[in-house]
């Protein structure tokens, strides 16, 4: 939003002197985070910005979307993580330019940071692949705003089929659409077909499972393309016994309120969810530079911005080359190891002058999980399936849990699904009743999830 | 909203046929909820109905308002606690109107309920007296929605804080009013104040005590006018200890988006939390009657609409008299007990034709916390105030809340509070940076807190 909307005279904000620190980090997610903390250990003065006052543990909010935990369980104050680094200040702001030669990073509002070193780690969001009008049907899974509309959605749907007598709309109501067929689409498919058990089994007795539908779509030839093959046809297996209908090489064409079109079929749902196409914020943009596949821009192996020493690229917003000579994958394990190498690389170099070193990922294996109980776990060699896989995914989501009480809470909450059934989430906000409208169009409920 | 604006040839909840119970219940607060519990466990056919989908712990909001605990953890889907009676039936939707001879009851959709015996039990709102355009910039307490709200306000009024300059602006930043000096606006004054400490000492290290304000407005001549004097007045003693200003016999004339007028004096705020002024949900229309004060509908001793044996009222809507001949007042346990009483009492009438008895209220003592660790305890001849008041009262709130597994979250989340000062939930939802306005203005992050 332009400082001009915001009456520039009165906006304090604009009339502030510019900021400065030896190291400005755009971001506080896992690469920024790691990235600060590393530096903060070093003491280093750092200024780090974010548009929010939370890390989000993202992995787990397909959880918050199926009403299973709370979005307080897996975001934590940013200050709260940092505040132990009596060099590092935070700031809620956002970013909107670099002017490289000044060593400037421009705000939305209108304030400048002033830098020796920049790192940008800024993340991505949802690509809809210029239909940016489906976004407002098919929220993604990325942002607490985003989950907790996800879960307002189902449960008013929910709400809804409990009182028609029209089998046909009734089923359109309890037909849920996951478009993408990666990690996030896939553990959201598993959860909505367990979400959808559980509210039939114990909420809503006068609904059946025969009404239920969980129906993901993806463009590519099959789920799970990052994996391999076996394991991702193993994945497959496991959604269709939990009923969850699969349909490959099929591309998304139309998103509207209540329904989807796909490889040429109408489909009506009460909730769809975007979980395909990811694209890095415009950090291209921001450095005026051209950018790679999903926006992301090349990096040199230290992270670095080619020709501008004194900036840096980490996260999904990077281009990072991998040992194998593929670029190393959008996931939260990659981005905290970079964030640790640099942070202790750039604290190295101010204090000795040593060059920074390149970048070597380290793949302490990929998960995904499939619905209460399964996972697959991919280790290179080692792979992992069913439950076993379930429980490793389950300690190591708990562990990178930012600190001990949130993986109480969230542990506590997981025990007592599994001891009671229970899920602990189930909340429509009060404009529930109000948001029961002809279609599922939730504009009358605003943003609000 | 009325149904043509949803078309209702579309709408097939306006083409669903009547619904019908023997007992049909409005409300799933503490007295709708006790009341169906108490049919329920007598088998008797009951309709409930809510306008949302979750029975909400209204005495802990001013929890999840100052970011300590999650909305979920005090929110139980009343779908889940009626869930083991088999003759209870739960719809989410809204009441408009009562066609008393015709024993049916309007919702909101043009569907009509008909009903055996109707009990009315819808609760309360805020009072603005006359000023609705007071509400948004002073949201009450009494929903998920507005404690989200308040907290938003907050968090962002310190993150703003956090980047001015000016100290006057700083300071107007970090200034919460509370209107109105009962039980919930003392406990919302004490947790505000409690918040600055923690946010000061931990989050903030750039702000100074000295730069908040809490300012409790009051219209009578003492806070807490429904306690006896001395705990009034020992409370009012421990909020000055904890640096919250109280202006007495003062009335509120203006609220804007950023300050108040009060006593003929303007003061900036950065939040504004309205806890004055209850009045009863529109029953006196729905019964097309003339209500008491606050709105509230008078009933005879057994809890019946007069000249209407078949309607009764429950909690903050029915104006019911006590043994000392005043009107009970709007409170949870008194709500409980009239919702206990009536619902045995129709079960038996339903059964044997026995007469409904009169409802009498045991008093088993009104708390009010004034920051964490002190509180104030009245039981008639037996009062306790300080560390042993705060105690019961965290016990008896703990308790009061509908299972074991929010008692768990709940104590856990209090327990690492205790042990490390942490807290939990404090989350600005990601339109935060965006929301940060030249005003407090917070229209644009719409309905979202």
């Amino acid at each position: 939003m332009s400082p001009t909307a915001r009456h520039p005279r009165r906006d304090p904000l604009a009339r502030a002197p510019d900021l400065a620190a030896t190291v400005v980090i755009v971001g506080g997610g896992f690469a920024g985070l790691a990235c600060a903390q590393a530096l903060g250990r070093a003491g280093v003065d750092v200024l780090l910005i974010d548009r929010r006052n939370h890390n989000l543990f993202q992995p787990l909010l397909y959880q918050v979307a199926t009403a299973a935990i709370s979005p307080a369980d897996i975001s934590e104050p940013i200050r709260r993580t940092l505040a132990r680094y009596r060099s590092i200040r935070v700031i809620m702001a956002e970013a909107t330019g670099v002017e490289a030669d000044a060593r400037r990073l421009r705000l939305a509002d209108g304030r400048a940071v002033i830098f020796d070193r920049l790192v940008l780690a800024p993340g991505s969001g949802y690509d809809y692949f210029g239909h940016d009008d489906w976004r407002a049907h098919a929220p993604g899974l990325k942002s607490v705003h985003e989950a907790r509309l996800i879960r307002q959605r189902l449960l008013v749907a929910y709400e809804r089929a409990a009182q028609v007598e029209d089998g046909e709309l009734r089923r359109a109501l309890l037909t849920t659409v996951i478009v993408g067929g990666g990690p996030t689409g896939v553990e959201m498919a598993g959860a909505v077909a367990e979400l959808g058990r559980f509210l039939t089994a114990r909420d809503f007795p006068m609904l059946y499972p025969d009404d239920l539908r969980v129906l993901l779509v993806e463009a590519g030839p099959r789920i799970l393309a990052a994996f391999p093959e076996d394991l991702a046809t193993h994945a497959a297996e496991a959604l269709h016994d939990d009923r969850v209908e699969i349909w490959t090489g099929t591309r998304v064409t139309e998103i509207g309120p209540d329904h989807i079109v796909a490889g040429g079929r109408h489909v009506q749902a009460g909730c769809i969810v975007w979980a395909a196409g990811v694209k890095a914020a415009p950090v291209a943009d921001w450095l005026g530079v051209t950018p790679g596949p999903g926006g992301r821009v090349a990096v040199d192996p230290d992270l670095s911005l080619p020709g501008r020493p004194e900036i840096y690229l980490l996260g999904d917003a990077a281009l990072c080359m991998g040992a194998d000579g593929r670029p190393l994958p959008a996931l939260a394990q990659v981005a905290r190891q970079q964030g640790a190498h640099l942070g202790r690389g750039l604290a190295r170099q101010l204090k000795t002058g040593a060059p920074l070193q390149a970048f070597r990922y380290r793949n302490r294996g990929d998960t995904a999980v499939i619905g209460r109980g399964q996972a697959i776990f991919d280790w290179g060699r080692r792979r992992l399936t069913g439950r076993l896989a379930w429980l490793l995914w389950a300690i190591v989501h708990v562990a990178l849990l930012v600190n001990f009480e949130k993986r109480a809470l969230v542990s506590l909450q997981w025990a007592m699904r599994v001891a009671t059934g229970q899920r602990s989430a189930r909340l429509i906000d009060e404009t529930g009743a109000r948001s029961l409208p002809a279609s599922t169009d939730d504009s009358e409920t605003g943003a609000d999830g």
